[in-house]
């Protein structure tokens, strides 16, 4: 199976544990309890580039519980966030340090952690809301509603023609960069039609048949990237400038060469632990 | 292709007039839009099953611009519900009245509207939002916070073992009725791991392969609906009676059955607007 970044953190969620507030405080009171360390939202990491675990024995109220790491109970705090959104292209340096499992689980953290900060008030009565269910919901004491941590989905795809695939970039992009075109999933859609809505949108790109291919949860600040190929109809582009500042068609030689990050690479490819490369090389795999 | 509910819309979103309320405002006193019934949320049907679009003649700040029909400029009103997250079971009776087309066109704005009453405060800072972008945002006048709508991305899947598929039924559910298991995909796992988890926790199932299958939205009430079969190591059931009534394996002959709505098939099938449905017929059109 080809990487795919954000995934494989292999701890028991145990949610039968999160609506067990005695048991949830036994588990930090224990000595077993380990309490993830961040530097606000970012990681602490070790001179190997492992994540940091203290020891917890104590009860807190405060704390978010991530699961059980081959019975051992995980923690991570909970953060008051004064930006939301927002990333410092630093971070990448970092997860670029790290294993797959302290990726997947330090972004459960982070997404989680954006989630509760966007939700400090009931969306339906303005209330302010409290966390519960060890960090899994919070409840508003004003109309009663539950809100739980949930993600966007979005779409990261791929349109194929002849042997090409589209790519394009975004002003904000390091120099060279190209990736897959993306957009969010809207109410009333499914994911096909979310991928061809969005390549006709940007591109202007008329696809058939749409397949897809991979997900990862993303953590700037909490999506499920869905990773497809889409059948193009011609390879004419119309592109929204809006949106977009350039795109391409891409054969296989070009497509190789940006992942073995050749320096006569047409482009630059997006980092490992983006599915936009994961796409690209599955892309890759299939049969011509 | 399979029937795949509430999909098959076939609007043009046009997104890029959403933020141009001069354009929104010429579509709606143009004399060529298009208004649609609603009885409070629910859908207004002709004799025939079809939707009931009325005429529109002037400009409306309480409507919700749904796209372009063949260029015709569709609204739908944005309406204060009472009572969030609730359905009576007579939609299902409208719905099998419904063509594929208007069902798909009633649930975008039955979800959009859910989602609207359930953003009408921010969750940053706790103000009254207002709509904009033509119904799809609302803006915080206090914080200046955008809040789009999303949909929460759900898994639901069938199991397979020795060509037998895992089906179960919660306590809520009609007489005799089974279904594919679902749940919420939670932040920092991707589609494939939220499937083996939910199976495992609701029914003890310990999965290896997991392919994605189908997608539909559903507006009860508003949900990305995500199907998948994944591949079981054994049979055996450990129910997780909290959430579950009873799960079941059954056969190909079983499914056939209860697809075909005989009177001798091990359940009663979900229906056919309903993604459970989709991957049942999938599955049965599967090589053995």
């Amino acid at each position: 199976m080809t990487f795919v970044g954000f995934t494989g953190a292999g701890l028991d969620r145990a949610d039968n544990l999160r609506l067990d507030p005695d048991r949830i405080a036994g588990l930090m009171a224990s000595g077993d309890a380990r309490l993830l360390g961040l530097d606000g939202t970012d990681p602490l990491l070790d001179a190997e580039g492992g994540l940091i675990w203290s020891g917890l024995a104590d009860e807190r109220a405060d704390l978010l519980f991530l699961g059980l790491d081959e019975g051992t109970p995980l923690f991570a705090p909970l953060v008051r966030m004064q930006q939301l959104g927002q990333r410092a292209w630093s971070i990448f340096r970092l997860l670029a340090l790290m294993s797959p499992k302290d990726a997947a689980i330090w972004g459960a953290v982070r997404s989680l952690n954006e989630w509760h900060n966007r939700h400090l008030f009931c969306g339906i009565c303005g209330t302010a809301t409290e966390p519960y269910r060890a960090g899994w919901g919070r409840r508003c004491p004003g109309c009663g509603a539950e809100h739980f941590p949930r993600v966007d989905p979005v779409v990261i795809m791929l349109a194929e023609y002849e042997g090409r695939v589209l790519l394009a970039r975004q002003p904000q992009y390091p120099a060279g960069r190209y990736s897959a075109l993306a957009g969010f999933v809207e109410p009333g859609e499914s994911i096909e039609e979310a991928v061809a809505r969005e390549l006709m949108e940007e591109a202007g790109v008329v696809v058939g048949d749409v397949r897809y291919v991979a997900s990862q949860p993303w953590p700037f600040p909490g999506s499920l990237m869905m990773a497809c190929l889409a059948s193009a109809e011609s390879d004419a582009i119309r592109l929204d400038t809006n949106e977009l500042e350039d795109a391409i068609w891409v054969d296989r030689d070009g497509i190789a060469a940006a992942l073995a990050g050749r320096a006569d690479a047409p482009f630059q490819a997006p980092p490992p632990y983006a599915i936009a490369h994961t796409l690209l090389a599955r892309w890759m795999e299939s049969k011509e």
